[in-house]
This record gives C-alpha cells, structure tokens and sequence, in this order.
C-alpha cells in the first residue's frame, strides 16, 4: 500500500513534466515514458500511448518495482521495466524521465556500435548531480534498440552498477533515459543533455 | 443530406488542427489544406486560401467524394480530389492532413525521382498505425508536383490501392500528405512524419 | 491632411506585425522597419530605433511619399526612403515590410556580387500575388549594403520600375524588403519568403 | 546602505531577463547569471544554482563591487567577480548578462586558441551602442574556461581596459558576457550577438 497524497504529488510532477517536454519537442507523437517515485516499493508512471503534452490525472499509474500494475487495471508503459530497474540500481533516484528528440536519436545512430558519446570541456557538465568543473569527462553509454524491454532492462542495470557516475544512457534511434533525485532535477538533466547533443551535432554539422 | 452535428464536430477538429501546425511552421503563409470524414459521402474541408492558423467557422466547408460542394457556395481547396481519393480507397481513414514545411519540401526535392524515402531503425515507426516494430522499413513515395490534380489524384489512388500499409506520401517540393482514423492519429502521424523527416536532414547535414 | 481613422487603422496593422514578426526572429535587436500605406500621399511608418516586438501607438508617425514627417516630432526609421519609394512605384502596395533575419542575412551574403537569389520548383512560389504555378522562377535581387539610403531608394526604385513582377529584394548583410496590398498581403509574402530561404539554406547544408 | 527602492527595480528587471532568456533557450539547466548595478557601490546578482526561467523575489541578493554579499546570508554565483569587474570598468554600466547558448558554446570551442571572433559587414552591427555602420569590425575575445573565477576577472578586466570598445566575451564551451548602460540595452546586445553567432554557425555549415 502506498501513501496517496505522495502518488498524487508524483503524478502531478509527471503531468506537469509532459507538458514541458512537448512543448520542447523532446515527446512528439505519443513517444516517450515518464515516471517518480511514491517510496521504497512503488513508482507512479504513465499509462502506454498517452499524448504527453495533454497528460491528466487518468494518463498516471502506479507499480511495484518489478513494473507490476497496483491497484490499476491500466496498461503501463511498454519499456516500465527500463524505469524500475533504475529505482533499483539508484535507491536516491526520486525520478525517471525518458524522451525522444530528434537529436537523441539522429546521435544515437550516428556513435558506431560498441562506442559511448564522449562528453568533455563544456562548462554545462557541471549541470549534472556531482559534476564541479568542466574538466571531467562523460561517458554515455549507447544500448542498441530491442523490443525485449527486459533483456535491455537487465543490460542497462548492470552496466550501471558498474557506472554509477553516469547521468544517462541512449537506445540508438530510440532516445534517452536520465534520472535524478527530484523531478526537477531529472528536468535538469534533460535539459543539460539536449544542450550538449545538440552541441555535438552542430560541431559536426559545421566541421563534417 | 449530411448530419449537421457530425459537420460541426468535423470543422472544430480542423480549426483546431490548424491552429496547432501553423504554429509548428508546417502550414505557413496560406499554405495546406485538410479534411475530416463525415460521413460516408461527405468531408468537411479548408476553403481555398484561408490562413490556416486562424481558421474559423466560415473556412470549412462540405464536399462530397467527388469533391464536390454540398450546401455552399465557397471553392474548396484545389486539392480537393487528393483528399476525397484517399477517403475512397481507405474507408477506415477519418481524417486526411496536407502539411507544407521546410523539411517535408527540401527532403522531397532532394530524393531523385523514382525513389522513394527509406526509413528504418526509428522507434518513432511506432507511432504510425498497424506499426509494432522499429525493424521494419517504410518507402514513402515521392510524386512530382504538377497543377493538374485530377491526373495526381489518380496516380496517388492508384498507388496507394497497391500499398495500403505505407502510411502516406510526398510530392515533390510541395509537401506532405497523411491520414488516419481520427483526427488525432492523424495528427500523429504528421508529427512522426515531421519528426522522421528531421533526423534524416539532420543525418545529412553531419554526414552530406 | 490626412484621415485619422486611415492612420489609426494602419497603426495598428504596424504594430500587430510587429508582435508577429518579432515572435518569429525575423527582427531582432530593434532592427526592421514596417509602414502602411493611408492614402496617396501619407504612410505611416515605425519611429527609429523601437523595440518591434513591443510597438505601441507612440511608435508609429506619419511621412510623406518623399519622406518627410507629417503632424510630428519624431524621427523615423533611418530606412524610410526606401519605404516611399515603393509606394511611388506600386500604387497598389498597402504594406511594406523589411525585416532582418538569420536567413536573410547570411543567404544574401552567400549570394555572389551582381548575382540574383533565383527560386523555382517551389509550390511555394504560389504565396506571392499573381503566381500561379510552381513552374515560374523568381528572380529576388540582392543590393549591397549602404548607409547612403538617398543612393538605394534611387537604385531600387529603378530596378523595380524594370522588373514589378518580382515580389521583393534583398539587402545584403542587412535583410528583406517585400510589400503587398494589404499588411496581410505583405505578412503572408514574408512567411513565404522567409519559407524559402530556410529551404535554400537547408538545401546547401546538407548539399554543401 | 543602498536604496531598498532602486535594489527592488534591479531584481525585478533580473526577474524579468531570466524569462526572457529562459524561453529563448539561452540560459538552460540552471546556467547563466545576471546583474544590475544598484549603485556606484551594489549590485544586485541572482543567487548560485537557481532556475533562470523561474527567478522570483528571493533568487536576486546584493553584493558590493568585490563581490561580497551585502545583507545577506546567500550565495551569490560563483561568477560574481566576472559581473563586478565589468561595473568597475565600465562606470556606465547599468547591467551584465552571462547567457549560455548552444551557439555561443559551439562557437568558442571552434574558434583556435589566442584568435578573437571577427564580426564584420552585419547591418546588425549597429545594435551595439556606439557603432553607427556595417562598415567596422567587431573582435570578440574568447578566454579559456577556468573555474578559477579571480584569475579570470583580473584577466578580463585587463583586455577591457585596454579594449572598452568591444561589447563582450566569450568563455570557451562556457557562453557570452555582455553589458550595457540599462537592462533594455543589455538585453539587446544578447540578442545581437546571438543573432551573429547564428549568422556565422549558418555560414560554417554551408561552407564548411
């Protein structure tokens, strides 16, 4: 059993969440996944196929941390497990967001399999939870895309018990997933990150 | 004799529509024009010319599957048969959307002709109906823009009777063309489309 | 004299263009100036040096056809020449519009010295009053820049009394004039324009 | 002791610029920092770490021309000395902007170590105060990132000295400062200058 007010507070920030990110067109046409935290054993995330710019109360539900339905008849979202296991690895993330710009994925493609997306000398590094200079490095991982959510789950659990430090992974052509202690935090590093792609495509548009 | 209400519904999904994708910039300058199904026989529809993002009631109007005017004296859009064609061969489809942007004009003029746009790899695919998989290919077909409609109408009814799974079409630096079963998936496909569109300039702008 | 509900009118077409014009960064940094046409002899036309997404009605005055303030104190745009100009040379413009965008700017700087911004095969094309196909070309000038306006009111006046039919010219480093006969007229020729600079640009990214 | 009245009209043109720069994406993920002299000896500077696009009363403090907070308990940004240097400059300034743009950040890591950005033949020039044609130069230093904060100060303060004509720098992978004798100027130099950033990038990615 959880605590409704602290689901209603949950879901209101991934309402609210939604609407920032369509308007950015980081969630176009139905894609992307949202979640937070309620506590130790339950997450609230949004239902499959909503429209995440007009997202209202009836577009959030609640799991467990195995991505099982509680106390909904809803469908969750498809990739639910690649949000779980994150609550899992990081017992201090308090929020998941995954989205899908157009610079995520045309990046995520363009990295040749096997390679991370190497981040160093941008003074917005420092954007992300326990980064304090420029002078460090990022290594964001590239998972390739699968429709079996629970391999990709398991990968990318494992990879970050091995890589706590990283703020985010990509899925090639797909998008990207962040989390953080807060929701706005989380929005933070989203931001962050669509900064710093789009950073590197416009290097390499001008220097191809 | 069509079902006034059905009308009504009909034209406030188009102002709407409209409102949404000129401030996208795919409908700029009296460009565009769109449709939704009433019933059967009937489509409501932009009267020719109007600025798309102030559509108001007096800029829709009713055409037949012939296209037709019904109960008006306005001239509907020179397009018309490219909609009332696609009501014919997709009885299902509820709504048609010709959009105009920069993307859809430039990707069209630079796919040589008798080629189609190959699109594969994105899990964006999925946002198109009757779509489950990011592993499959799209061939979106290219028709070279002419003033006569009649003769365009024919070959997109044409070709689309023989690929009724793709989901719509260009014409060469002219725009877009998609439907779907309501005027929300409609919406959504242009979206996907927009969105698909985007990563590959951007793909070409890194890799030219 | 003047009718002061004529000027009132196209005051405040002036500053509703502004607000639009604005939005879109077409006119940034208080660059861009706007005027409207009252009668034969009377245009009214923004004060120099104003915010433009911000006008009010203390940023509009009235000129002569020869430049000149009517009826006021204040200065107007450094450009105004230009403007009259036009007015002499259309009798039916309503609207004048120069704006200043990205686009605009770098495409005309882009363009060889003596050489004209030529665009064809573009459905576009058919926003322009009195184009009919997409089968035409436009052929848009490109000045070079001055701060002797006198010389280039002089120069573009006697190129348009030669070629009326082309919708607009540009100046190089510095932006777009177009008119039409009405301010809608001339806000819909803008989109157009500045539609198709976007797709010339892109065109050469991904094509350099 | 500093006037309570003109410290409450700074903040609030702070407030103001944030949402400002917020929406126009300049100053993402909780970068940039703003300031507005209060008098000849206060500033007032907005707080380390918060959100620029949502800064209300409490997110601006005073600080004294080195620096130091002055009755108050919080922390100003850790570039509070990049902003007070310039006051000491330039005794007309009214306002400092350090935005963080996408452009800004690309631009400087591109231009070579020891080289200034070279801005010339812009009509757009003339948005700077003080330069009243295209016809001049602009020479935009660019620093080295540090997070050595007093060095840089010190190393800036010594290239205005020396160079007061020049309207602002560059940090390398970090963004702009500029300033201007009220916000209002100040903000437009924002806006000219990231008009030229874009103007450049465009010309890099078609001429590449």
């Amino acid at each position: 059993m959880f605590d409704v007010t602290r689901y209603a507070i949950a879901a209101q920030s991934i309402v609210d969440a939604g609407r920032f990110l369509y308007d950015r067109g980081w969630s176009p046409a139905t894609s992307s996944n949202y979640s937070a935290r309620i506590d130790s054993d339950h997450v609230a995330i949004t239902v499959s196929g909503r429209h995440k710019g007009q997202l209202a109360a009836g577009d959030v539900m609640v799991v467990d941390l195995n991505g099982n339905p509680v106390q909904s008849n809803c469908k969750s979202s498809a990739e639910t497990l690649l949000h779980t296991v994150l609550y899992q690895v990081f017992p201090d993330a308090g929020a998941v967001l995954h989205t899908h710009s157009v610079k995520a994925t045309v990046l995520s493609r363009l990295i040749p399999p096997g390679k991370s997306l190497e981040l160093e000398g941008y003074e917005l590094q420092k954007a992300f939870a326990g980064v304090n200079s420029h002078e460090g490095r990022l290594s964001i991982p590239v998972f390739d895309n699968t429709q079996d959510i629970p391999a990709l789950a398991e990968q990318t659990a494992e990879w970050f018990r091995a890589h706590p430090e990283q703020p985010g992974y990509l899925i090639r052509g797909h998008g990207l997933y962040t989390w953080g202690a807060t929701m706005a935090d989380c929005l933070r590093h989203v931001e962050a990150f669509e900064f710093l792609f789009e950073c590197e495509l416009e290097t390499m548009r001008v220097r191809p």
